[in-house]
């Protein structure tokens, strides 16, 4: 690296101090020694890393498992650099050729404007807006002809491609790949050409389709290919799966307070640090207190996990919603009691044959459970508590009176209003 | 077949009629019964078959093994059925994307216009004009958009391409398929959907190509794919190998008469009826006759090859060429003794050392050989004769006369003309 022996002292030290704060939590830098190299240049240029993320522009429902990344490109943006978030939408408006997957269905213009709007709002709860461009890659895609696709599959052989782990094994198993396929890591990878990104984050999962954008870059002629940080991923409250939104093992960056609270109160303690260094600005100094402290007894668990839901409500509601959610959990489930005030929803007539309603239309009319097997299943488990009496039997039709108070789990009331 | 049934008797029979012209000498036909519906269909609704072939923009010379399928076509032809030449102008116009290959190397938009007026003077030969229609693929393979690329991709599995004899090669012997590569057939395939090709003719070796026209057309929702007619690779005229330019073992139709008299002459006995069959417009009864001719004795090899010869010649250069060609060959080989003409060939002082000249030189430069090397393999095999005296050593210098004769092989001429 002959850039290095050109810094002076106080260069090489914002470098190391700049590579520290980048690097920590990282399940992996591929190329390792590339990212202080990238860093040294910028600092010797005075000019900001392009640090790429791509966006599902399908998925727009941000939960705490994707602020992982979104993290890390702010502590980019703290030191200085640009955030490049790269809409997808190019991929979403084709769909699947092939018509039989439901999972990528065809979105349109509207779908997709829409998403990214909702992306906005959501992640400059994180970002920076000042250091953050926005980019929708049908800008370059879209008006690719056939000649340059061509060309930009010539860049790659079909062994080099089969080698990603999901067509791996699909070939191996004789589970159909469509060619199409294919162009996914390929778009993405040409993404990085075209913005011609210094940096590019994802999940582990996502370790192929990052390395091939530095391939293409590579194939392209771009010097000095861009460097991959892979982040871990986030176990959910389980504690054994990846956080995702279909296993509900979740917490949503916009729920409600009292139920971020209670969420975050049941992830396990095992995975409380690493949820506080991958999804929190603590600093490096702080973690670093914050184990000491649990380690040596002077931090209890139940406080350092109490402080956990508290940053998080703050970052997405605010100071006040975080101590409103920490006083109502703490009427709630520490002095077991009912919380002060519980909404009062009405009920009317039309609903009840005789005052009368099933247990499972009434936690569903409550607004207490979505569907009515959900709500089977609450009782069943023993869940539901009617003026704090456990419910048994989740055919039972109750008499409902005025002012009586429903309860399902530790978290979810509502009081009864006749009208 | 309901078809079938509601055809006359008379369009029975003329079904019946075609299908045995345009299915003689074919190797196989796919699917065999589809080919019977075609002319079915065409005969009731009074419709010319569209029949496709597909040409190489960047090899324009044509050899009597080309022209196997363009007699099949011309047998459509004759038959009322039109043929549409598909140039491959946008495969040549992009190259090998990987820039590794030398045999796909980019062509210009001048080189493709030039080697279609090429085609045309050449195929015209043997095609009606009239019912003959050339196209570009560029035409509607250019305008494609990525988005495009993406649903003809989608059409197609990546195992199912993998079957493709070559590509099963190369990926079981881990050598290099750049993605790019699995285009090719599927340009060719959407050829047939754009023109809505009924039939597509070639060799045995293009099966898995005009396969791939048939499962796009049914992808792309189009009824009645089309029939694959696929012709047997001619053997050339060393009896053994596919007839090739770059093997040497081919009858150019370009060639002048003599030596396609002569080439034609060398043309292995056991291969002629082959010969006959697939390159010239004999009917099915005049080949059931001169089969007959052949094997009772009453037709002899050497005169069945000369009526070969001269059926090619008149094709190519007219009758009276043909005549000439006969006469000349009789002169010179038949009856041992040089041709009456031989041509006169002026030789400069200046090319002279005390009237000397290397025998390799004086091959070249009277233009008998076209490279040093040929001309000196050509001495060592003891083809090259002067005044009728064998020269045996290459690095012979020859004292040259004015009215010299100088002789390579059995059909090369030249006389000495010293200025």
């Amino acid at each position: 690296m002959n850039r290095w022996d050109q810094l002076t002292e106080q260069q090489k030290n914002e470098v190391e101090r700049q590579l520290q704060i980048v690097s920590r939590g990282a399940a992996d830098i591929i190329p390792a020694a590339a990212l202080k190299e990238k860093l040294a240049d910028s600092i010797a240029e005075g000019r900001p890393l392009r640090v790429k993320l791509g966006l599902d522009p399908s998925a727009p429902d941000i939960h705490i498992g994707h602020t992982v990344v979104l993290h890390k490109l702010r502590q980019f943006q703290d030191l200085g650099h640009e955030v490049q978030l790269i809409i997808g939408d190019f991929t979403g408006r084709i769909g699947d050729p092939t018509g039989k997957s439901e999972t990528r269905k065809q979105l349109s213009e509207e779908d997709v404007a829409r998403n990214a709007q909702t992306y906005r709002e959501q992640l400059y709860k994180i970002l920076d807006p000042q250091k953050t461009k926005f980019y929708f890659n049908s800008a370059w895609l879209g008006e690719m002809k056939f000649e340059e696709v061509l060309q930009l599959a010539g860049k790659l052989t079909v062994a080099r491609m089969l080698e990603r782990d999901d067509f791996a094994k699909r070939y191996a198993g004789n589970q159909p790949i469509h060619i199409h396929e294919f162009f996914y890591p390929l778009m993405q990878g040409y993404d990085s050409v075209s913005l011609q990104s210094d940096i590019e984050l994802g999940g582990t999962d996502q370790t192929f389709n990052i390395l091939m954008g530095r391939t293409l870059q590579g194939a392209y002629e771009m010097k000095d290919g861009q460097v991959a940080i892979l982040m871990p991923l986030l176990e959910g409250l389980d504690g054994v799966q990846k956080m995702s939104k279909s296993l509900g093992n979740y917490i949503g960056i916009d729920e409600a307070p009292n139920e971020m609270f209670g969420k975050s109160m049941s992830i396990p303690d095992e995975l409380m640090l690493k949820y506080y260094e991958l999804t929190t600005s603590l600093s490096n100094e702080e973690l670093q207190q914050l184990k000491q402290g649990l380690e040596d007894g002077t931090v209890h668990p139940r406080d350092a996990k109490m402080k956990l839901a508290k940053t998080y409500i703050g970052m997405y509601h605010g100071e006040q919603a975080a101590m409103d959610a920490e006083n109502y959990f703490i009427t709630v489930f520490q002095k077991r009691a009912l919380p002060d005030e519980i909404e009062l929803i009405e009920l009317s007539e039309a609903e009840l044959e005789d005052r009368k309603i099933s247990v499972t239309k009434l936690l569903v009319t409550l607004g207490l459970q979505s569907s009515g097997s959900e709500a089977k299943r609450s009782v069943v488990q023993g869940a539901v508590k009617i003026n704090e009496h456990k419910v048994d039997d989740p055919n039972e039709r109750i008499e409902v009176q005025d002012g009586d108070i429903v309860q399902v789990g530790k978290r979810k009331f509502a009081k009864i209003s006749l009208r």
